[in-house]
């Protein structure tokens, strides 16, 4: 499979490592053509490793993953263009966490997500919201925490959303540990997850954790 | 021990019983003097329960549980009276949930939470905030949930929350499945759980579930 990742930060270099080492080819974009850690990414991944402009990227995919972050979303996918995520699943990973005056904040919140704004903006992309509540290693690497945790998907289309598990599944997590949560709405429940990540990363002292549901019955 | 507890809803009737099964004195304060479910609860719980005002309860209280809902905690606690809760140990298991035109909405969120504004209100009041991500019949009886959930704990005394993991232990939750956030600051995180919470509810049928946080180390 071809693979877009938009955004050559460490989430979107981490995705686009295993993908490549998974076997699909993978181009990694930035809002420049010859962006460094673009480039550097490239040069380290083989052949099936490239990179160029959110655009270039998003021309390649059959399936993007959109890995910048919650608050410029929007406009890397802007710049991307509608015509190259038409009738894509598109995977949104994002969170808008990010530093205001010191303080890490979330915007938006509550009463939309960064999630419903992808769909509403591109409404003929698949939009699956996932992953954007665990660290980039124990997305592409759910061994890192001991058996049980769960990610979760929402979305409006629900071949996307089998999709994305089976890729999830190739990650290496097992389909019972993907709960789905219905439409795209529920980006705002996992996005509102992002404090208390916080909260347990401080209390923890690292990012290697996750949650599980545990359940009655 | 002498409990108040604020709200004669399901929430407080619940723990209010359980304190009383568990040996303490609980007085369930409402709005008004005579509240029929408060009444009730009391008339069928024995000599140690009884029912009064916001006031009543929290004069007789050595320890204030604030259970009525989240938007409505400042102006239940204003009536109970900041001197009858100068010094004392103020539990919050409140969130802001509500319905608006049909949709469940948090509110506050985010820039502030319900547990810091019930500090900030009562600044001699030693608040910690806990539970609010767990249904009632969870909170009283964490055996409903197959082992290793937890619950999290915040406030700005450390004593206060000692106290409160003591009585999280009365309840049949062991110590280590306290996890303590820090200061009152992390209400918002706790909060901001709810709207998951309500996603997971919807997907697993029921209400008896909660989370466990797992670590690599």
């Amino acid at each position: 499979m071809r693979y877009a990742v938009v955004g050559t930060g460490e989430v979107g270099r981490t995705l686009g490592g295993t993908l490549v080492e998974l076997g699909h080819e993978v181009r990694l974009g930035s809002r420049t053509q010859g962006n460094p850690a673009g480039m550097k990414w490239a040069e380290s991944g083989g052949a099936a490793a490239s990179t160029g402009t959110f655009a270039d990227a998003a021309a390649f995919g059959e399936v993007v993953v959109n890995a910048v972050g919650g608050r410029v979303a929007l406009a890397a996918l802007e710049a991307a263009g509608a015509d190259n995520l038409d009738g894509k699943v598109l995977i949104d990973v994002s969170n808008p966490m990010a530093f205001e005056d010191g303080q890490l904040r979330l915007s938006p919140v509550e009463s939309v997500s960064v999630g419903e704004q992808i769909q509403r903006a591109f409404p003929h992309a698949r939009v699956v919201k996932t992953l954007d509540t665990v660290n980039c290693q124990v997305m592409v690497n759910p061994g890192l925490v001991p058996d049980g945790h769960q990610v979760f998907v929402c979305g409006e289309d629900v071949g996307a959303k089998e999709q994305v598990r089976a890729l999830l599944g190739e990650f290496g997590r097992p389909a019972d540990r993907v709960i789905d949560l219905g439409g795209i709405r529920a980006a705002r429940a996992v996005e509102m997850l992002l404090p208390l990540w916080l909260s347990l990363y401080q209390h923890i002292g690292h990012a290697e954790f996750n949650l599980e549901v545990r359940r009655a019955r």
